[in-house]
């Protein structure tokens, strides 16, 4: 098991526990607790390091658990269970799990106490950490949200044991994310150990999950609201991703679309100039050797052209027709890059045509 | 007119205009800004100082406004005006305007640009500085909120001009709390010039209003959370002030409330050994020679004893039995208190019967 803290703001320290039994953990909050979990998690093995006071409340999940009515009736319970400011709410589940907790816990009473226990390799990686919630309004995806760090995040890699290793796959393309642009010593563990981590090794996803979190908060604590153009970085790949996703109707999941996302920016990071010889291969080499995709051929869904650049056209990142992306300049560095918007959708239109 | 730059997180700077043409500063926002102006307030002479692009949305004002689905409806009118994170909100109006324009600043997109424009004295003073936002979930009151600092604070002076001098006194009860328990200055200030301020002399009411919020954001900028027990020091008159509201139904005003709430909390301070002598009367002389209430005869409507214990009890800073209190020590300074409430109580019936 692995242990460290983080300072992001200048409130809190962020505890971070990775392991087979990070969930022990708990036993040390001693306060008053609600547990938000998702109805499809087996909390059996958790209930053993619950001590105190506390709450178990089941929710929805996906999209459902995400909507501003059904997180208003989240707090209520909050409510009616005289929560207050320095008790605690834990969140267990994926992405969408996290989302809607974090969003509750960081506007209750103007915000209490919250864990972060993400069930899914996509939540411990990545939608788990940095801070960043969001509930939908209608059909209005992520429009209210906050930027509001937990008090700790504990990557339970039991969860994992369970998971069907297409699951797996899908996170890691995240995890290659972090090597390709951020740590060159990560991409080279998983260039050497894709038996061990496709078959969740325990040593090896310890180490895995446990690099990509250290990666991301690095990034955070530099930029925590992305007003720095520091945490652009970890849209890398989600540019052309988002367009993928677009022009399939969102069929194609996350992480298959920022497969092929990052070969196509690295592609135009190379065409521009700006990546050494040989990261367009590399980025290529890793991404196939975890049977991630890497072009749209690969996908199970036609991808629409037009809805896909209509969807760059849109990206809400683009300002006066030129946006800012994060290029690998090698492996395990980039570079921030203004790309007017005309230049990148004749490149996007080369990859997903 | 005066002028000056708070750094309270470490996100960004505040800047703060106090004056009879502190609107102007609106002119420095090229922006694309949606201004959310209270419908009592006039907004004609606010028209000339916009420049770039704006739209205007007239909202309701008191509870009403503060209603979490009423929150959501000023949301929509956001994302259907295709505002992003680089864009402006204007918040013109009372307290319970820049509560709920504050909460939406603080969510839509996880966070835009706010700007508070106060037009009362008890909002340029206290309810429109510091962060602190909320809004109201069925009868639940500030139930879900955000700590989000706006961009700027900009009192200008000329709202005052037309308000009643009733509604001045109720928002003077606030600025001497901050001459009794952090500002001998302004106290002095206070005493020697009680016409010109009541008379609403430009002069002195720019004095008044820009210590305010300067004594205001320096407890602030120390304890923006609440987590370190000095932003309680703003508490000073609110916890009898609190049972006297709800002794009354809630029908006797903040601003008397506290008048009498600050009386019986030095009156306890005093007994308890922590005021030098004369603080009682000092406080006593202060808040009669701007003829606020110092006792509970002095008020429109009876006090429900039993009511107002009942909500003390129910106070939602006791801990374990405990009241942490902000105590006056001397005009200007205060200390930290441990108050039992069984002793509280006792102290309080005394005050209030």
């Amino acid at each position: 098991m692995i242990r460290f803290s983080e300072s992001i703001t200048s409130q809190q320290d962020i505890d971070v526990v990775v392991g087979e039994n990070a969930l022990s953990y708990l036993r040390e909050i001693q306060n008053k607790k609600a547990i938000f979990y998702s109805s499809s998690v087996n909390i059996d093995f958790i209930k053993p390091h619950l001590e105190g006071e506390y709450t178990l409340v089941p929710i929805k999940d996906g999209e459902e658990a995400k909507d501003i009515q059904y997180s208003l009736e989240l707090l209520k319970v909050l409510f009616d269970g005289g929560f207050d400011r320095g008790d605690y709410v834990i969140a267990i589940g994926g992405g969408s799990v996290t989302d809607t907790v974090g969003f509750i816990a960081s506007t209750y009473m103007r915000g209490l106490n919250l864990i972060n226990v993400p069930t899914t390799l996509l939540g411990m990686v990545d939608a788990g950490i940095g801070g960043k919630n969001g509930v939908n309004f209608g059909r209005i995806k992520n429009i209210i949200g906050t930027f509001y760090q937990p008090r700790a995040i504990i990557a339970d890699l039991r969860f994992l044991i369970s998971l069907p290793s297409e699951e797996v796959r899908k996170g890691l393309a995240e995890v290659i994310k972090y090597g390709l642009v951020l740590d060159k010593e990560l991409y080279d563990f998983l260039a050497l150990n894709k038996n061990s981590v496709l078959s969740k090794d325990p040593e090896s996803l310890e180490y895995v999950v446990q690099r990509s979190i250290q990666d991301k908060l690095s990034v955070v604590k530099e930029d925590e609201r992305e007003t720095k153009g520091v945490r652009i970085v970890l849209n890398f790949g989600h540019t052309i991703g988002h367009a993928i996703e677009a022009g399939s109707g969102f069929s194609i999941p996350h992480g298959y679309a920022i497969s092929v996302g990052m070969v196509c920016e690295a592609k135009i990071a190379e065409e521009m100039g700006y990546s050494e010889e040989g990261v367009v291969e590399d980025s290529v080499w890793i991404l196939s050797h975890y049977n991630l995709p890497i072009s749209i051929d690969e996908l199970s869904s036609k991808i629409d052209l037009k809805e896909a650049l209509f969807a760059l056209s849109k990206d809400k990142k683009v300002r006066n027709g030129v946006l800012l992306m994060p290029f690998p300049t090698r492996i395990g560095d980039w570079k921030r890059v203004e790309v007017p918007i005309e230049t990148l959708k004749g490149f996007a239109e080369q990859c997903l045509k």
